[in-house]
């Protein structure tokens, strides 16, 4: 399989897939077709038997996906069998949000911490975790093998505090500021803009208005 | 101009040019070329150029773009300087993050109240409001003139709390619970599925060890 050609697209559907695979096992659902499985994600058959094929099918002919197979095998394509440290760096209500309502271990991502650069928060107790301040930062990455950092802190900030993070061996960003980190190319980012989003639902209220976009 | 054809990939970029077009304005920045938008923005300058000819150009041959123009004029396409009616149903981290992280009144949202199913939550105040029981949910919305609802409650519920909402003539959702409503076809949803957000993270870190994607 020439894994190099899978688009964002599919990559973005993955794990839409894995939701609604999630509730068949679930519900013991042992077997899906492909247009069973398109009814219910609202897809055509012919695009998830696409979709599937860039990953070398999964399914048998006559016989539709076995759940627990597709499941596992679209897990390993996402990387969920991996094990990560992460650490959540602002204290603030998103990180609080994020700390408290993520099942970040699910995802085979292991929550070890969170820092914060006001004081008030220090000592401050989130999801068993005590907030704890910048200046110890550096030490606690490079002591915890930490390779993931969730960014929720303004944009002033976030692009300093990822440099520094990087340069201390951390990997990857999940990033909620509002700001485009600039970061080595072999460091992996996942931005959340949620302001963006705001705007592109602002959009499709006005183009709903307006029979702007069809 | 031919609305109707623009494409998703271009409204995503939008709400990216408004946020760097901002930052020349409060620079003081009265006009910027491509070329240079282009190096801020790590986008060619033939990229630019095509994204804003889908809505006539706003650029003058060897003049560049007018940045106050040029960001009114995106902000308009975005219905940024239209008002909409908000709440936020369900009071949690999220819902409270949301409420006391984001500008809503700055791209035209007004907040006007938050709701949980939640006891203990009500009469609780988040960001100058009172959360109130969910039983006063249509009356509220209803008088309150209310046209977009922000779902930060568990996937349980969300379908259910979608389709009354929908009923008392909310016109757009948007949704953070982790499942994909139900609504009628002229009903705009946008979803921010966070967990979905966490394993495209996974996957290109995984894709980075496996040198998987390129």
């Amino acid at each position: 399989m020439d894994e190099k050609t899978i688009s964002q697209a599919v990559i973005s559907r993955l794990p839409r897939y894995l939701r609604y695979l999630a509730e068949l096992k679930d519900n013991n659902i042992e077997r899906v077709s492909s247009s069973e499985l398109s009814q219910i994600m609202n897809l055509t058959a012919s695009q998830i038997r696409q979709d599937f094929n860039n990953f070398g099918g999964f399914g048998q002919q006559g016989y539709g996906y076995k759940v627990n197979y597709l499941y596992d095998e679209i897990a390993k394509i996402l990387g969920l069998d991996k094990t990560h440290h992460l650490i959540i760096i602002g204290a603030g209500n998103l990180g609080q949000a994020l700390a408290n309502y993520m099942n970040f271990e699910r995802r085979g991502f292991h929550f070890k911490g969170i820092f914060d650069s006001n004081e008030k928060l220090h000592g401050k107790k989130i999801r068993d975790m005590y907030v704890q301040p910048m200046e110890d930062l550096e030490n606690f990455v490079k002591e915890n093998d930490i390779d993931i950092a969730v960014l929720t802190i303004p944009k002033t900030s976030a692009v300093k505090v990822a440099e520094q993070l990087v340069n201390c061996g951390v990997k990857a960003f999940w990033n909620f500021a509002h700001v485009d980190l600039k970061v080595p190319k072999d460091i992996v980012v996942e931005n959340v803009h949620l302001s963006d989003s705001l705007m592109k639902l602002s959009f499709k209220i006005n183009s709903q208005d307006n029979d702007f976009e069809h």
